[in-house]
């Protein structure tokens, strides 16, 4: 159960104790406080976690400071959405906004090699009007002996170039928590001209300490990617882990599951997923067109696959698509064959741009055919 | 290795029996003769199988009647996409198009229960400008005990009420190779009102002995289902087990896979396979959203996910879409609660029309960035 | 629910048309007649399909001829096991018993090619104990440019030599339900000196016109396989469409199922499903290492994984391995790779008599601990 | 390339210095020392990372010091098993041995929940002549409002009572390289009393960081459980990680994989892989067959379908089992329905010993086979 407070509640006050000591006294009902700091307001949620089934509705309602009651089910309480339950879904981070209506393009660079290349990838993102990233430092990979990325080494020419670009906000994958700690001194030392929003890859999706220690900050936005070989539903529980411990500025991301029933892909591309999770839940849905197809095979009508999946997922709502591009893909570190151009990024985003339209269009029909 | 044949080939002629005279004398290589009867003129395509590697496309070329020839790779000789192919991706039938370049839509009863209903479903078609549909009269059930469809004894209405509506093709599932003689008796005796395309369900995929009976007739088309428990590649050669006996006229069908790693969706929705098929393939491309779904659950934005995933398929180049739909789902017999009520048609076309416009747009595009 | 009639119920008399006249009253219940006939006596059992909550089993016990009365559950009325279900889990075939107490081994070729081979094969069966074996006459192949088997033409020779050699039961795959037919007139032409388990392959398990066709006949035994793409409850399902039209002697075989996540065997080994299989139904299982496991790999202790996987089976309590070898594998035409050698026959044998010995030791513990 | 050196290989030694700095001049090749302390002698191992091919074995063997040259493949480096490698296949820790050639059963508590059931687990192990037990303090959750185990609160008291009952060696299971030091320190503040097998679960296979920390480590040998969602040798390579960060006391722990083709069993049993693993690395293979069954379903032999999996592992070559009991399995806190009674215990024993038993007469029958 989830109570609502006020607008004006005041830790401090005299009556939000009076509202702790009463919730206090209920039997096995743990309870946490979920304070999210918005532009204009703050908005503080008091879970009541246990056994809230003898709880009436209009008891609680009476307790001082709560202005709405929500009785959620089980699961995915605080990123849930559940009956009757119009909490945002959607949250600011540097003056951009990621929410279920709105989609933002994060295209870059799938693991860090050389500045010459992150400012290349920079500086097209910036002439095509971008203001998103993504940068791989720390990379996971399936083997000890392969490259595993230049982590705090490279931080701080990533943070430079990516300011000195106008980017705001950085994808950047984290695999252990003491990268937030260095990517937040890096950004300080760098006089905090980006912002970063991390990433958890599908290797760690039910890595629960990493959730925690993530989940704990609330400086940075998080974009947790599906497990490739979970369920939904579990990916799901994984996010509310982050929640859970204090940070729902989260997004989900899909990135294809690990079957060879996906073949050619190099994943099963779950993109139907898409209005599933927006129904399930009230977090922004992000796509991973790039580790989903894992080539860049051209269909017949000339339009990369890769493009056709991407398309696939904004035609359906997708709000957020990371995307690797290379300047130079044979040089790539890490998954070259897949990687975009940089002379392919106008074309990229104008094909995304006729899904949203498309996307656009879907919505205002069905309100009139509701309405009707 | 294919050779393609002049236009006015005469299977009767002498150059015609020079030229087998000499395929004959090959060593280890059989021939193979398809010709594929269009409105306007009569293709013939001559398949060598066996060790072709050595025989040389100049000495090819060379023999009477041999306008052109295509060395293939191993697989889907005849339906597959081989390299400087230009062999055409469509057919006709009952005087539509079937190409990868067409769209055409599928709304019907997934099992036809009484006519009534089959009535109610062709006046909506028609009063939206359909002249296709589907009806099952023959249906797979996984226990014994369920009901498996009226069989014969509804054809005669069936066809009879199509006719009436000005339907022109119907996509029938067969499960027997005497179900396509009860089909065309059925036509015939009502009239040949209406046609049907023949449709092979994702349990007999596999089923080689039904689809070399289908194979061998060319009167009607055949859609035939991915299997939904195997790989891609394992369903495109079933595909080509019914253009080896002679019918091409093959649509191929992707209806979802089973693993719970789709849940909450019936099947795992695999429509980013669309453009992979038409790369791999000549054939048109169905999608069938009613059993990869399996319900009507609402995203979030107030459209249906089944149309969700529709959207997804055509914007991705689609050629078809089998979707049921039931005057009064409640009384359907089979798999009324995935079914669309007839009050929704016009939005589900309205909507499949603005990703269909999407895809062409962004063909455009891609061509304009390619000239670039 | 099912009425199991007295050893005397005589179809043709009063007390039997009195019974079905009372049956054909209840409203909405179908009913069908088994008639098992054994060695020494033919069991009647009438089932009653449809809504049979309503009956009370204390009025049923009471109509004429009737023994005794189980009420089922749903879901595999006639194979199923069901509460305080003590009907037999055997049957009887060319004087050998099947049951979930008996084991078999069926070594032999996995698709017959010359006659020669399948002599060599059955006089190393007959110089090894053995009386049964596998020979493939009809081959489903993924790609249908593949040899797909001698068919009809090999029949005469392999009952011939196999008759020859006391061989009693042959386990042969049949793909269409003429097979059935060619190989009873097979039998009789070569003058029955053997017999035939008609299998039928993973590629058939949901081909239900396949299944009722085989399941009309009540000649021959069959093994069905597990569909490698579907659940276990659909394949279960699937055997009860052999029984439901009246052939109740069903082995049920596993075989593997079609996933990576099983490499680098070539199917997934489900061999853990063998005392689940004989909890659920009353059927033998039967397991087939070979196309589970595809290959000849040597494990580091000196066991072919292919012996692994059998004891594995066997010590479970499997009843019945089907498993191929071949006197000159790089001869045979189809999975030559996965085959034993002729010369491995008595090692095989004896590796699968010590697992027997250790499932029989398994169960005398198990009753010993229960009874203390 | 690995070169195994001399028994009396000084680190301070001369010649060691000679043969590193000959190691550096070789150019684009790493060099890694692994040195392996066991009971009576250390072996040292240096690992060439890079490429290798240029070098010859010979040349290499000339170098100072280096008794052995290995050529190895690419993957598992150190725990791999590679042609002409007969380096050792186990490891020692409180006087017991675990290798490809022991058994070790570890029977014990899911989740600690009570110092009574602590003690009574103990107590039951002590009397039917067990030395090692699981005891799980930390426990990943699907959902964050699930228990999550006592943590570093109960070790003090596992300890201390597992050393009164002579139990040597906890598996327990570490989410957090902190709680690697926890551990340390409990054992220490309770005399050393007993030791641990760090765990690693199925949900961390693929947490490198994680890896990578108890890798540094070599007090403690690690239970690698495979990732129930990738590859088998996704799940190789990850346990590489744990031997190229110095620690090669692995064992390697199958669980079952997670895909719905494995139901009713709430994995997919995947126990044939245990000769795979065996053939394609040196570590001892571990099964549980608790998290891979799910249930105490009791197959229509009397047997608990648990046990029959357990036997097929052990028939097969497993070389430790990790399974759940519960003295009140309706109080446990996780998997109580799973568990086995404490009564039970000398059953579960007896029937593991017959299935050894077995695959000791197995190995002796092929030795024989193979030396006729």
């Amino acid at each position: 159960m989830i109570l609502i407070l006020n607008d004006n509640a005041d830790p401090k006050g005299a009556e939000y104790a009076q509202l702790m000591a009463a919730l206090q006294r209920l039997p096995g009902i743990e309870v946490r406080v979920h304070r999210i700091e918005g532009e204009l307001r703050a908005v503080t949620e008091v879970y009541l976690i246990g056994d809230t089934k003898p709880l009436s509705i209009e008891e609680m309602q009476a307790l001082p400071l709560v202005e709405r009651v929500v009785r959620v089910s089980e699961e995915y309480r605080i990123l849930g959405r559940h009956k009757d339950d119009n909490r945002p879904s959607h949250f600011e981070y540097q003056g951009l906004r990621f929410g279920q209506d709105t989609l933002n393009v994060f295209a870059g660079l799938c693991a860090v090699d050389i500045p010459l290349h992150v400012e290349q990838m920079c500086r097209a993102l910036r002439d095509n009007g971008q203001v998103c990233t993504r940068m791989g430092a720390y990379k996971p990979r399936t083997s000890p002996y392969s490259f595993q990325g230049h982590g705090r080494a490279c931080l701080d020419y990533v943070f430079d170039i990516a300011g000195k670009y106008g980017i705001k906000v950085i994808a950047m994958e984290v695999t252990h928590e003491s990268h937030v700690n260095e990517i937040r001194e890096a950004l300080r030392a760098t006089g905090s001209t980006t912002g970063v929003m991390l990433q958890i890859g599908t290797r760690n999706t039910q890595n629960f300490e990493l959730l925690k220690a993530v989940g704990r900050q609330q400086e940075f936005p998080v974009l947790l990617k599906r497990g490739f070989g979970i369920t939904l539903d579990e990916s799901l529980n994984a996010a509310e882990y982050l929640a859970s411990e204090g940070n729902s500025k989260v997004v989900f991301g899909l990135r294809g599951m690990k079957t060879n029933m996906g073949d050619p892909h190099r994943n099963f591309v779950d993109f139907a997923h898409v209005p599933v999770v927006r129904r399930l839940t009230r977090m922004p849905v992000c796509v991973d067109p790039s580790h989903s197809v894992g080539s860049r095979a051209r269909a017949h009508d000339g339009i990369l696959e890769l493009m056709h999946v991407t398309a696939q997922a904004v035609v359906a709502g997708a709000n957020m698509v990371l995307v690797d591009f290379h300047p130079d893909p044979p040089k790539a570190l890490v998954d070259g064959p897949q990687a975009l151009l940089l002379s392919e990024l106008p074309h990229f985003l104008e094909d995304v741009g006729i899904a949203r339209d498309a996307y656009q269009r879907r919505i205002e029909t069905a309100r009139r055919h509701q309405a009707a």
